[in-house]
């Protein structure tokens, strides 16, 4: 017996409309992205952010969450939307929308869910070539991503709870691609008075500079709340 | 003789795609929106961005700067897009996703198009309730809008060519909602090299400083090019 599939009809076409989702890691050296190898044509095989389809009962929002726990077990509290990418010919299959967002999680968090067999955390340096017009979507959600850093703290959603300064010190020099002098960043850190020190050190060392942080999360949501301006 | 209308036929459901474009402007004293009262149900005799339903045939950047044209005769070399609006009940007639787009202007620029005997500038005080979730789009295009002014230039699209300082601080604090010190302004801009003094002040006048300006454009460019980020 044939099915009998259900057809859609429009007076006039309509594009097919879908999210994709950038997610950024840090392994405590380099920023790194989340990627899904393609088990499907169109290419199959290359590796993708993870993304599909829009339902026609959720938000934009929605779909990025639920296409993200579907393909890589991630659950995001908050998921940003950067840029929607519409060149024609974009998608061989039809005409497809892609509204793009992204996401900086702890890479300890990603575990794979139903689909995420495919899942895997790239280097940002050792990106390969990706499918459909996502290494435009890669350059985009970088520039973004630069521009975020300086109107708000983000190293809670990407570092270890506790922290040693130097560890920040990489994730903002690799998100921002500069080198930075050391004391001059402890100082720009401290005065923002979202750092908690540990006291951890090590009795025998010369320092007295406590060597591990922790957030102060009060501060830091007050922070991102108000927005504000890091200057380097 | 009954019209043969061609149908779209899909295997699922797909959206409606459109864009809307919120034109800023200012008049040397408030921002100013420009807005089409709407022809048509749904929500018609209401204010509304101008804006209409992506073509097959050409990316949401180039509907936006074509249904800007139609609509109000205004021919923008570069339109930005800053969200896209895809709650599940935002238009009546059926889902529609909006890819919503910005750009600055001279007032005097806009002459009206085929469509445009509706458009109209509004002070940005005195917007009505507007159709759709255009409330929404216009909140966040106004925090767009600051966050941009951090890093850009932005005075060139709003300003007529030769300006006053105090023409240019009340942009800017029409745009931030605050008020500036008129001489840190002044250091301020100063400091940014992209003002060039115009030899017109009265003979007269006790004060040395020029009185009108005109930017430099290579290095208003440049500086919009690399970025810069403003402290006040």
């Amino acid at each position: 017996m044939e099915e009998i599939k259900q057809k859609y009809i429009y007076d006039y076409p309509h594009p097919a409309v879908a999210t994709d989702c950038v997610i950024f890691g840090f392994d405590g050296e380099q920023l790194q992205v989340l990627l899904i190898e393609r088990g499907i044509e169109p290419f199959m095989g290359c590796w993708a952010f993870p993304g599909g389809f829009l339902r026609m009962d959720e938000s934009a929002d929605e779909c990025a969450q639920r296409e993200l726990r579907e393909e890589t077990g991630l659950k995001v509290e908050h998921i940003e939307q950067f840029h929607s990418f519409s060149a024609v010919g974009r998608d061989p299959r039809e005409r497809v929308i892609s509204i793009a967002y992204f996401a900086l999680v702890k890479i300890a968090e990603v575990k794979g869910g139903d689909d995420a067999r495919r899942a895997q955390w790239f280097n940002i340096e050792d990106v390969p070539q990706l499918a459909f017009d996502h290494d435009l979507i890669l350059r985009k959600a970088l520039v973004c991503l630069k521009e975020k850093i300086h109107f708000e703290p983000i190293g809670f959603d990407l570092l270890p709870e506790i922290f040693k300064m130097s560890e920040l010190q990489k994730l903002y020099e690799a998100i921002l691609e500069v080198k930075f002098d050391r004391r001059n960043f402890y100082k720009k850190m401290n005065a923002l008075e979202i750092l908690i020190p540990i006291e951890e050190r090590n009795p025998n060392a010369a320092s007295r500079n406590p060597i591990k942080y922790r957030f102060n999360k009060v501060k830091y949501y007050e922070l991102k709340r108000k927005g504000f301006r890091l200057e380097f």
